[in-house]
């Protein structure tokens, strides 16, 4: 149910399209919860339990997290995305210092200036055309370095997988992280879909730790919400020389949840026999037979098969506008007449061919 | 279940005493969700919604706040509550300004800096004995008002029921309300525990908003959590000449749900047939029930009986620390031996009268 | 005198170099204040005065502002350049929004980050060959305003005369006004060389108001330490709309100078028979004839006539290096090549020629 | 020359007063430089100096700062004394963390919340008869350290001379800084009065020593506006392992000064020969006079004699007011009917005459 897409005069088209399907193609958290994740939530409604992370599930999921990544990481569950990148940023910095990330990424692009107005910090947004950074891009940061008049790089922010729906290889991760450490900075992974890189990436924990903790990553916020939960996300101190003062840090930036065993039980459930990544996996496999149905269509410009659960495909009105009336999905780039399918973990193949016959109802 | 507690040599007397209550007097975050919430948390998990508030449940949940307090209130769902009076605030205040609060107050004493980090504002605390601001506070900080020197008192900001489980009466409210506004400052109410506060002051709709939206409350921390939900908060613009820009404001301090519904379908929950009023009543009563069942225990000091769901005792040591292994509570002011006994919605009759047994086996 | 440039081994070839000129050609501010700056700021000095702009000095100064601009607009005296563009950007901006500079602008680059920081706002770097901002550079934000996920454009910062030195014509300013003000953006100017620029542009009063309060700019900066001053910057609120609260603003920014009449001074003689635009003209002659005098040497690729008090040549290693030791100036672009030589308002035209003949020895 | 005081009807009186004196008893800000400190100023006005510091104007003070503390102390200058405030914490916090001071530290009063915006920290004041804290005002925070539920005493701050004109001896700062080190905290101390200070405990380097650098304080504000100067500040750490990062906050902060000659010079003449002592010597000796010849004027009020250059006499109007109009000085405690006399390094004993004989006019 949504509330958008309202009908008006021009319903005729419409009229003759199919039924739409049940599940959208409009984003990853247009999806509800997986059964498990909302099962172990319910679960832990039992009960009394101390708030604020002294709670046996709680203890619990954060070892679950030291057995993914084999390894005494330390884990703090917080509420949402931006809440974990600013949590897991201002951990890792000091006063005058900056971000270096790319021009697409989610804190430079889609938090409402979150990271400038709570850590007080400058982003540096690096131009690139598939919102993956590389060591070359560090070194044109390397001439502000110990100059007072210029912020200090000092941390580098990756997207995994990026915003744009493409993967860094754990090769190309770890060339990051060499850079940036022999720059003195540290590295950050925005894995608000780590789930979908994860099984795009080999779908095992070798894959997972390929491309985090062995690749060198100090901080990692791992997903959840969009991995099938009701909310929550977590930030992992891969590297715990940093991550001290999490704990104050956390309930500073708002995002310490009294009743913390409801995130922690949720994560248990989407650790547990890697449930996270088979449903990265399922949303990842829901796009690829959607490019597959759809790449013959010239119209739509899909050169390459999506790595994980998004497409952007080109489509001109009146023709998008009336699809989006049918099955809402959010335009991309409207200058280029970009639109942005993307497939979350619950999106089953009846839905990708309810969805493919309707476009091919109106597009040729 | 809870992580402190653990046995260790002197447990002599503990083994003497009878059966731990099922629940425990530690606080109203220590209880879980009401069934009739997680219900409809777990019946929201249907299909697709859109992200941000754009879905059905949001509307529906919004429609009910305005019937709630009987007018067209602008209200808007975060995570939590250190979140809510942030969010609140940052709405509220302009560079350069204040926010006058009791020197008890959460945002004050247990937002961690929240508020001065994220809002970059002063907080103004007044020393206050039952934790409640009355007009001839704000006098006080009149001198500062129109010098270059000092930050401007702005907003004040009450909590109701207050932090030592006090309240306001609708006339107290008033009194502040029209002390502030007199000064051209706006009035928030940290209703943390708003649902307590309510039940205590007559249970109805009308008497929440006679200390609300009638008494001149301009913005409000309109509690869930502690009122029986898994998670979230609302802010409730009632002077909705405050909040336009709200949206922004929200996702900037990280407190923006992208699977919005399943917070906003929670509160449609507590909402309904007014259950946060009978939950805040249940605790409220809980409290009552321990308060008349221990007055004559004459070394607890209870002078008065709770005006909600605390109770503050002074009990020593050895007897308390064997109490707290026993069935766990926090120590509130060492100082003066006092402990605080909070009571949630779900305690039944049968936890309080076994906690009392438990009591007088260690106090005579 | 400084301490750079100290001599070492490799000393043969500056052996060989006449005598350096007595002005450097690094920076507008590496000159001292003007004789006749210094005098006001010298007879300032005399008997007690009221702290904090409550002074017969400020009083004069800020009318001498409003005479300046032929309107009453309202000035706040500051210490730096920092200070007076955070400070003015303080009194723009509201929560969630953002501001559209370019990426070479000094707000952005050379300023450690302190708006982000003491603003908490998210500044938007627009790309430009030439440092400008054009109209249709705003129109590639557009898409940003209304959505909650992105920082609001709210203010344009440019910069006048620019960080490249170049210069904006009356005409061009007005149209980014006008487009921004169509857009419901405020516009601030960056004049740390305004100076400059009012002598470039025409040398007069009717000039300077080309530029700035006729062409619609809001918030101004207005330069003095680099135009002559020991210290101290103007903010002039030419919108007056705007900056009601400066003075509290100004405080909390740490840019209220005590002893304030020892700033107003010096700007009651910098406006003194326009004191600071004669200042600004004897900047851009000593260019001027540095860059008569060099353009025919090939190697330097001066293509055109600097606008202000800048030139951007290229030299190569080792004679850069000989250069910098024999009479400094500041490394711009290394990857080009290019050097930056930046002329004062003390710069005479016999340094002009020492500094030419210098070059000239080992440059063909 | 002062913009307040102008003349109205109630003139009657005032003129039957004598004249006033020339140096008004309002604030030690009122006074401009001493003759030395702008002489050496206005021999800095020579030349070409490399900006930012990189001057020999600032090598050679730092090098006085050295000597002064017979250590190799790091100073710093900066414009103001909120901006050496700021400046100095924003080296010594880090996230969630609290600085402890008075509730009449100039941080916490005097400085329109800019240590709230610009560092996001929290201050704890501690009520002080006497504006002294002492190391059991630190015991009554220490129940905050370790909870994550609140912001962490870090620095303790605090003022010398105090806001209240008293002193700290060398013992009593040793006292704090023991207790402070103890705990895990570092030492600020605003010394805006620092020459006032030292000149009242023995008037020697030793003396300035033993309460600052051989008692342990960490950091320290030392002010130059106060003690005879134009404008400018210095930060000094006197504890090295701190300020690593100090060039960089100053930028960030706005209280870089281009041409930081002009602070560093006024800094060699305040420091040669102890120039800052004698001129605070001045000053108390001048606040001693004045209470030599008003002592016995009971209805003043005045206990005990200053400490250091201030005193607060209780005047009741409509005397106040016409005293005020005859030689401005200002309020101080309302609601006490205090005001406040305080005598700047220029005050000359024929001032203090000139003064008490006005006073003795309409006050008994």
């Amino acid at each position: 149910m949504w509330i958008l897409g309202v009908a008006d005069g021009h319903t005729k088209r419409v009229n003759s399209l199919p039924a739409a399907p049940q599940r959208m193609f409009v984003s990853d958290n247009a999806a509800g919860a997986h059964p498990l994740v909302l099962e172990a939530l319910t679960r832990a409604n039992s009960g009394h339990a101390l708030a604020y992370g002294q709670d046996a599930y709680t203890a619990r999921a954060q070892t679950k997290f030291c057995e993914l990544f084999g390894a005494d990481v330390v884990t703090k569950f917080v509420y949402g995305g931006t809440g974990a990148n600013v949590m897991a940023l201002a951990n890792m910095l000091r006063p005058a210092e900056a971000v270096v990330c790319t021009s697409w990424s989610h804190i430079h692009v889609d938090e409402t200036g979150s990271p400038e107005r709570i850590l007080g910090a400058k982003l540096i947004d690096i131009a690139s055309t598939d919102a993956k950074l590389r060591p070359e891009d560090l070194l044109s940061v390397a001439h502000l370095i110990g100059s007072q008049h210029h912020a200090q790089p000092a941390v580098v922010s990756l997207t995994q997988a990026t915003e744009l729906g493409t993967l860094y290889t754990a090769a190309e991760v770890r060339a990051v992280c060499d850079a940036a450490h022999e720059m003195g900075m540290l590295v950050h992974m925005d894995g608000a879909r780590i789930a979908n890189a994860t099984a795009a990436l080999g779908g095992t924990r070798a894959a997972l730790r390929s491309f985090t903790i062995d690749a060198g990553v100090d901080v990692l916020s791992f997903g959840g919400t969009k991995a099938g939960a009701v909310f929550g996300e977590a930030v992992v101190f891969l590297n715990t020389a940093i991550g001290g003062r999490a704990d104050y840090i956390r309930k500073q930036v708002t995002q310490l949840h009294s009743k913390m065993r409801f995130i922690s039980a949720q994560y248990e459930a989407l650790l547990t026999d890697d449930l996270f990544i088979d449903l990265g996996a399922r949303a990842n496999s829901a796009a690829t037979r959607l490019f597959d149905a759809t790449r013959t269509i010239k119209s739509l410009n899909l050169a390459s098969p999506p790595e994980v659960n998004s497409l952007f495909p080109t489509i001109q009105d009146p023709v998008k506008t009336e699809l989006q009336r049918w099955s809402f999905f959010w335009d991309w780039d409207t200058a280029l007449r970009q639109v942005r399918w993307m497939t979350a973990w619950d999106v089953e193949p009846i839905d990708v061919d309810a969805f493919v016959a309707g476009l091919k109802t109106v597009i040729d």
